[in-house]
């Protein structure tokens, strides 16, 4: 529960870092409003996980801060070049993490259940990035290839830092586990993901 | 009037860019968070700006688009190299231009008098910067001096940029010598924000 809730918590403190990066790269003031309270808002996610911690008696920013290697080695090596891979990145990559934690999610018992549903990314910023990657592809199609080729790179580097994660954090991986009743449950949570992933990729107008 | 919100509305929109970059340089994640939820109101105080502009009827984008030039030529060519610098960056910048706004909003009517008022700078990130600065050169008593050369290179900075606004915005200038009364007055408020500022510089243990 106190891994879950520490990488949660890195996790959105990165979020808030990479949405006020995105910020800056806007093409204009309006968008560039409409990411900084997206950012805004993961603040304060963040201050919610941190107090749970704090209540469960576990030390908030040393459980954070055991996830900062793997989570800073996916954002370092997955930093956006431009306006669009950064919401392609957003979309694609939160909308994994999301439908990852919601899961998980299931099996907590409350207040955790409903604070960890609370956390997930804001979904006004889903639809958002959907429409402007969706204009963008419209008014130059070969944008969709290049913008394909950078969302496989995310889910592979993705994939790769979760296998360090599962590896390493053996409460984590047994809370999953458990959760499901075996190891095939897990399959079906990787199929699940996959069938979401997608249809995300889908919706941007882009071949997985 | 216009063009007085339009300015802060800017000004709030890069402060939380610019506390969002300096939270990722903080030494750790409880400094880093204190910087994110800093950086978060600022994004609360950007809304009411937009919000008062769009009731007064003008367009809150292009209002504060028109000093994007100067203040990113402020930033760009102040960009703090660590984590010191950031902090005394935000000390020292934002004390003088809190002070500047402050006396402006004295020469207003409600609701505009309050509004501005409201979105000066959280005193905590002042108190924050300069427990953190005056540690630091306690620890590193030579850290004093480059850190007293970065402060006047970032006033000198600010008064060349604050020229070309003045320039180039006779509504606002106009708004301020009208609030004194006559060009004296605007000898008081410079000799008034350069007295703050070298109380601030005593503050943090450096030299003006």
């Amino acid at each position: 529960m106190i891994d879950l809730l520490g990488i949660l918590g890195y996790g959105v403190l990165i979020a808030f870092d990479r949405l006020a990066a995105d910020a800056r790269l806007s093409p204009d003031l309006h968008r560039r409003a409409l990411l900084s309270e997206m950012a805004a808002a993961e603040v304060a996610h963040y201050r919610r996980l941190h107090d749970r911690l704090a209540e469960l008696g576990a030390d908030p920013e040393a459980s954070m801060s055991a996830f900062a290697a793997p989570l800073d080695a996916f954002h370092d090596s997955t930093a956006p070049s431009d306006w669009l891979e950064g919401l392609v990145k957003a979309y694609v990559g939160d909308g994994i993490a999301d439908d990852f934690y919601r899961e998980v999610a299931g099996f907590l018992d409350e207040p955790d259940r409903s604070l960890i549903l609370d956390v997930l990314h804001d979904t006004r910023h889903a639809e958002f990035a959907v429409t402007e990657v969706r204009a963008a592809i419209e008014a130059d199609p070969l944008r969709a290839g290049r913008l394909a080729l950078w969302a496989r790179r995310l889910v592979g580097e993705a994939i790769s830092q979760a296998q360090h994660v599962a590896a390493e954090r053996d409460a984590l991986t047994e809370l999953i586990i458990e959760g499901y009743g075996d190891l095939t449950g897990i399959g079906t949570l990787i199929k699940r993901l996959t069938t979401a992933h997608t249809e995300r990729m889908k919706l941007l107008g882009l071949n997985n």
